[in-house]
């Protein structure tokens, strides 16, 4: 290398130094902070000490970076925001504690006066819709929102949760079980389905900065999605929109998903993970691109996750709309696959605690599997939201693929109702012959082990088979809780039935 | 800073900008695309608009970028072209649509006309030879090509097939099964095994451009590994190379694999994913690399993936060949673990539904345990093959490791085959004391709860504990579907044997 | 753009392809190589050829870039060295292979001449105490570093490890089960709690460079965190510090703890990977920094995987100590929710086999749950416990949240354990009764299927309830292994208790 040459690489040297150097201090030194609320900035000044890492995980969400009035000005498809205009108090500042642990007070029963601010510590979906009045919208005609309710206010299903949870007792020889109190409800079934969150009176509690007074909550913590909120709405936007950051690639990953839907009765992810969906998910969605906003087909991501399929707004290479966003799953369902016992058309009312059959029995189906229609979705709403379902999948499939896809799911939910039904029709063999004893005899549903069979029949079995039929998941519907066990239960049942009438 | 390095740094800052420019204006304008054949041009004309993510996925693919001329300039280990020369119609273009879709159209009965091309749907290992003959051929000896025959053609499997996927009917006080459909079939066992595809006649459907003439194909769609096609090969190229983008990497991820390999027969991902060498590849994996070839041991990566033991070309740093590529699993597998119902030899051909013991079923060993000899290898083959598994291992762990390794292997399959001698023997029992109905009894084999429970043992529970064994998975081998399991199964038979005696 | 500025932007792109030059030629050339002792290169000359991989885990190890001199240096909680000097013998090399595998050589069964030197294979925490002694003293009072002993040492565990390993046999129409050999056990449940490691004698085995003398060890290959090794120590720090990287970053993953930590007796990564932490990690672990030392909540972390809650040294934004690093677990632990069969206050020593409650058994509580104290810790411990727990929640939690969150785990020990308690006089009664035979009846405990329900009732599906409770895991505690499990088995005890009494 010549000595000019050389002199002049390390000038240059010296000249990339220097900006590595402006970098490094621009990285430390930010650009004006985006503008916090007087309120915000009085929350931040003790939190910060107390909970930095809840602090630091707002510090990196949209809500800590973009205004609204920067939000609103995102226009199309792009934007994020679905108020029409932002409200006065959110005018040129970022959201930030005090904008949601503030609002609407009066509504909250769990305000309290913290450091001269009407607090409350429930964040709920009417605070949200603020600023995402369509998604808190959607999301309340959304039968995920309603969880708590169509759980606590179905008669079967409180029996149901009652012999689950409930606590037994040997005495006397005899086995009796009572009611689960609140706390065992609260860490089970509505863990997922949501507490209801009450305010109990308020309490003193020491602190850093001495005594100050708290709302004491029953029913906290809890994120369930259908939680029942002290200000009296439904639902819980942090379920998904994991606090403090409420990034939308959380939201977008499986992983939420999963929190909910892993178990024998839910199956969805276990089956997405051996799926070739997961499966190319979990091999390259570390180069997807999970923030943008709208989200990109063949581009952003090569094959769906949860949200994809049932939730975001997914656009193709030219721009072109496969599925508009909806907090209101069932705009892309058309069958329930999740028995009760039988899989049916989706319910018309999110509300479902309110559906009873011919028997009286709060099911969307009778027992013989037949749907309760006035309740239910009519087949050419079905095929309208199956259109809905296809119109994405044949952004990577074929026609006849798809085609041919839906014509095996409708097959297998034929099959599997199928199954349910000889079950069905076993247990009522039992109730009748006093092999077990069913409601008619003065009995439960859901106690003996030949109830039990029947409910794990269509529970786990039938609804993993309908799952993996759904999403391409293979040995959930053979082996892994799939035909090789619903059809094991039928023949257990059909043992039980035998031996027992033998005994009597 | 002086004034004039001032100046410096202003005009080196400019400089970088417009190269940052020049950079980025050479991503949106490419590079001259690679050269596409004039009948993919046609294809892309309206399959781009209406499958944009599957072009796109094709677009990133080894195939859209690099011509079959240029990949055989590669030379030695890093070539991925098996074919000594090049095709003519390949010559000058890369693989596209056309390449693929409208190869040997006559041997195709999927074959049809669409837009002046005779187009098959179905893309087969014999369509895939064409570049890659080696691995055709090796795939065609391979096990896993045989999946659906070695199970459809196997009396003793079918009858299980139709034990747990046959539709059960209640009447007339008695439980009767019947066969399962193709739909539940194909929806079932053959998702993984495959299914036969065929064409039932061509049928017109509308589509964008007016309505048009298709192949109507049944057992479609199908990704299984042993699919049987209409071109009469057998396989699935697919299943684990996955469509458009066919990507070594996605194949070398443990997420292929688990997509057949996940449910309780055959619990290798579950037992890989608590392994130690699992651990590491989700501790690590996404520093490794998973798309060059060679594949280097310690460089590209420091665990072993299935694909590592298995299948892939792997070299060490001093680029010697610890293991050659193979698509002929069984070249490194010298004991079936997968038991039937013992572990035993592997088999000599990859066509196993020939298979015949002496008391004339269609399994590779006796009742008894003992290997049906002339269908499997001999031990000298076996240990030929554990040495060429033991020289991948070496790369890692000291010849001690190594063979403690294998010792305890063997006497794991020595003792659960050992276990499964005891159900059998229990089986046996029951058949000849009439508390089940075997076949000598005009029964089934596996329709009884008791005959379930012997299923079970061997079918799930000493398989977990072999694959626990094979490859450090710890609980599988205990807890999690093994010893435990295994130990209470054999207790319930015996409890059933017992009840069901003293009840005649 | 002018003639001018183009001649520059062309200097400047030489200028810049000379730095890439010269950057690459660092990367190849790299800088001196860290000081290896003379006794690793001896090593290194014939194993880098030998096991490639293994050497190159190491060279991208710690251990091979810093001496522990260099690691002295670091001073306050960055520190990761805890000796207060180092050994004569370790100055001014790095930590290669002789320097562990040489390491007090009169103390090591295992030490063989090997080339000269004076070689063990078993590297143990006596030898990692050199420069880790704080951990090594911690671990060796965590209960962990006994997990065989514990095991191998208590009547009742043995009993329950030979009904679970110990093979069967059917001879003359009954069934004989024998205890298990060593084999079995090595690869059933000392797998994970470690083997006891002996060296045989010695054995020439063949090598590249011809014939060499080898010790003949028993129990390895192993690395069960309990492991009895040959210089007599306890314990096995690769367990969790996986060689021969031993990378902190291994060791913060959740991955390393599932190694054991996922059966359904304690399924803490099932529990963990449904719960919102787990969910976190998943979707964003990708973006966080596993390997710096100290850790920051909020900043290299988001949410805690195992390590941040159990043993890392974890400081908030203010460089605050929130929770000390720690080996031995039970410091951050109050109440041990493995049931044993009830959840207890956690052992006041890692020994646990000589628990003894007053009917004589090797257990922390009376078969009626109450604890036997005098092994045990007391309240205030326990509270001080929870309380070194709680400084770690409240980094992302309010108080309201953290104090909500433990007393419902609270209520839930408590709800599980009486289950517990229903379940044992339930499995009393049949032993009473005859129904099964337990121990006063000349019996086992373990072996008959009213005694498998009962330990299935707590050893999976309570202790399932107790973790799910622990870190919110929903469905653990519900359908998967939890209430639903748990009230299925009580009910099917009472059956078998019912039918059992009436063939009497």
């Amino acid at each position: 290398m010549s000595r000019g040459s050389r002199t002049r690489v390390i000038a240059i040297v010296w000249g990339l130094s220097m900006m590595v150097i402006s970098l490094a201090s621009a990285q430390t030194n930010p650009t004006p902070s985006p503008p916090v609320s007087e309120a915000t900035e009085t929350c931040l000044t003790c939190h910060t000490v107390l909970h930095p890492a809840l602090v630091a995980d707002w510090e990196g969400s949209h809500h800590a970076k973009v205004t609204p009035e920067q939000a609103l000005e995102q226009v199309g498809l792009s934007r994020r925001f679905s108020a029409p205009a932002v409200s006065e108090d959110l005018q040129g500042v970022v959201v930030g504690c005090a904008e949601c642990h503030t609002r609407n007070p009066d509504d909250h029963a769990d305000t309290f006066l913290h450091n001269d601010y009407w607090v409350h510590t429930v964040v709920t979906p009417n605070d949200c819709a603020v600023c995402h009045p369509q998604e808190a919208s959607e999301f309340e005609e959304n039968i995920m929102s309603r969880a708590h309710d169509n759980l606590a206010r179905n008669p079967l299903y409180r029996e149901l949760m009652e012999a689950i949870a409930g606590p037994h007792e040997w005495k006397g020889g005899e086995l009796k079980q009572t009611a689960p109190d609140a706390a065992t409800l609260a860490d089970a079934c509505y863990s997922c389905h949501g507490t209801e969150v009450a305010v109990e009176g308020l309490e003193f509690r020491e602190t850093d900065l001495g005594e100050m007074e708290f709302p004491r909550l029953v029913g906290w913590p809890n994120q369930g999605v259908g939680r029942i909120n002290p200000d009296g709405s439904q639902g819980s936007c942090s379920a998904c929109h994991t606090r403090h950051k409420f990034s939308v690639e959380t939201a977008r990953k499986p992983h939420t998903c999963s929190q909910c839907h892993k178990g024998p009765d839910v199956p969805a992810t276990k089956v997405y993970q051996v799926s070739k969906h997961g499966n190319l998910y979990a091999s390259h969605g570390d180069e997807w691109d999970f923030d943008v906003v709208p989200w990109t087909v063949g581009r952003d991501f090569s094959a769906p996750t949860c949200a994809v399929c049932h939730i975001s707004l997914v656009v193709d290479g030219e721009g072109e709309v496969a599925a508009s966003r909806t907090h209101r799953m069932s705009d892309r369902l058309f069958t329930r696959i999740f028995g009760l016992p039988y899989a049916h058309p989706q319910p018309l009312s999110p509300e479902t605690h309110g559906i009873v059959n011919s028997a009286g029995l709060a099911l969307p189906t009778e027992l013989s599997g037949e749907p309760v229609s006035q309740f239910l979705i009519d087949p050419a709403e079905q095929e309208k939201r199956k259109g809905t379902m296809k119109r994405i999948c044949i952004s990577c499939h074929s026609n006849a693929w798809v085609e041919g896809h839906f014509r095996r799911l409708d097959h297998t939910v034929e099959e599997t109702n199928q199954a349910t039904r000889t079950a069905t029709l076993l247990l009522e063999e039992a109730w009748k012959t006093g092999v077990a004893q069913g409601p008619a005899q003065g009995g439960g549903v859901f106690d003996e082990p030949l109830e039990r069979l029947w409910v794990e029949s269509w529970l786990f079995y039938a609804n993993s088979i309908r799952f993996a039929a759904a999403m391409g998941g293979a040995d959930y519907g053979v082996f892994a809780g799939g035909r090789w066990q619903l059809s094991r239960s039928v023949r257990e049942m059909e043992k039980e039935l035998r031996l027992g009438s033998r005994e009597k």
